[in-house]
């Protein structure tokens, strides 16, 4: 049984992302509970070791293995029952491991921003005490690196996925719009005069960043990720746009 | 002259929210920037105090004075003006001060969000190396401390000001609100069904947390701020509003 849950954000790439209450919360965790990846698959094992080693951590780290998704379910009904059989597992990790205080989660960002952990969370029987430790987000790492604001004076932002921005286009009222989540580079088709500020793996070693008017650099960040993606196995991105007569 | 600015982010209000990478740089850096407030008014001194000892920071903490914004020019222009006046003082606070290193400013919350200090920095001539460090935003403090996500699966997120809301009122397409530098509570005056989580001091001691249907908690909000502010001196909140029929 898990009596207190700790989602711990671990910033976006970085181990220096972390901040002291994310590092105390490895340190004062009893167990740590990890996705079991397939041999060589788990590109996040090596930032975790140097987390729980730099924390000092003395926490169990015990691996749960991720279900597949249902296909023959429907979207949402698919999520929910994805979301069920998680809990189980992670339930099912814990038999007959000796938890003297809190589990921990190590959840990429910041858990509160398209990330799935806190709503597993909530799918637990009897509901655990969640405690919620705020990570650097790649919305973050992306400003930080370009070196930009995230909004215009007093303006607002917008973040929103590939999929909606492919699916409805650039929201009218949007000046400032973040993307995440675009395997598809879905840039590429808006016909809005507007410049980008993109980056992939931000906050680790291999980061990269492009920016200019999207229109003359699109093909380039294409590419340029296509050949990342190639070279690394593996690629995320994230953009910011900002239409053009903002400032 | 300054030829390596750094700017600092260092979270919402409690000092265990500044990153590795944070504490690095005010042990690195060789001055430390801070705004000279009058006597008993820098409410941010014990904060810095805190933080300066914790990284074990040997920066030489030098003063300089706001100026006033002049009243008599338009907003843009005030702000412009402003902005320069600024960066003069941080150039004229280091007269006659050896600056062996980096030069570093502490900055609430994360840079990029709702800050002016990296627009000072595109300011100063000559352009100076700037380094800007990601830092836990209020958005963040007031998801963790309500344990809720940003998002809904998938859904977009809009980040507006308080006077945006009074001035447009709920963007058409917004799922999501989060609404910053709002003095006036402005969610009172909404006539749509939406749920409020609502948080003052978020990440201090003096932490205050409110959710429920809008309509039914305003006033409580309005009232529990109004006695906060008057205990306090100050307040400083943040809230995120969800559409009745997203989840
Ligand atoms: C499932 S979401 C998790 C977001 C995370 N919780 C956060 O706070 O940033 C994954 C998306 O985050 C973005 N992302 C996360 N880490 C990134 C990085 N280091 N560089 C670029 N994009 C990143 C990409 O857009 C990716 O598709
Ligand atoms: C000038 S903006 C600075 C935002 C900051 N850069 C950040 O990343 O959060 C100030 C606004 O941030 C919000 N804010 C900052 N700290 C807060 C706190 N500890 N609790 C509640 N709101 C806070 C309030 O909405 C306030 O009006």
């Amino acid at each position: 049984m898990i009596t207190d849950l700790w989602l711990v954000g671990i910033g976006s790439g970085s181990p220096s992302h972390v901040t002291g209450e994310g590092m105390q919360a490895l340190r004062e965790a009893s167990v740590i509970l990890v996705p079991e990846k397939g041999e060589g698959k788990d590109d996040l094992a090596g930032l975790r070791r140097t987390l729980l080693d730099a924390a000092g951590s003395n926490a169990q780290v015990v691996p749960f293995e991720y279900p597949v998704r249902d296909p023959a379910l429907p979207y949402q009904e698919r999520v929910i029952a994805w979301h069920d059989e998680i809990a189980r597992r992670w339930q099912a990790a814990l038999q007959g491991v000796e938890v003297s205080g809190p589990v921990a989660l190590l959840v990429w960002g910041d858990p509160s921003l398209y990330d799935s952990t806190m709503r597993i969370a909530t799918r637990l029987t009897p509901a655990p005490k969640l405690r919620v430790i705020p990570g650097i987000t790649a919305i973050q790492a992306l400003t930080a690196a370009h070196c930009i604001p995230l909004n215009t004076v007093n303006g607002p932002v917008t973040i929103t996925t590939g999929r909606r921005l492919r699916d409805y286009g650039w929201p009218p009222e949007a000046e400032t719009l973040v993307v995440m989540l675009d395997g598809l580079s879905s840039f590429q088709h808006l016909s809005e005069e507007a410049h980008i500020w993109w980056g992939a793996f931000l906050g680790m070693p291999e980061q990269i960043l492009i920016d200019g008017p999207v229109q003359e650099v699109a093909q380039q960040i294409v590419e340029t990720r296509a050949r990342a993606r190639a070279e690394h196995g593996w690629i995320m991105d994230t953009y910011l746009m900002r239409r053009k007569e903002a400032s």
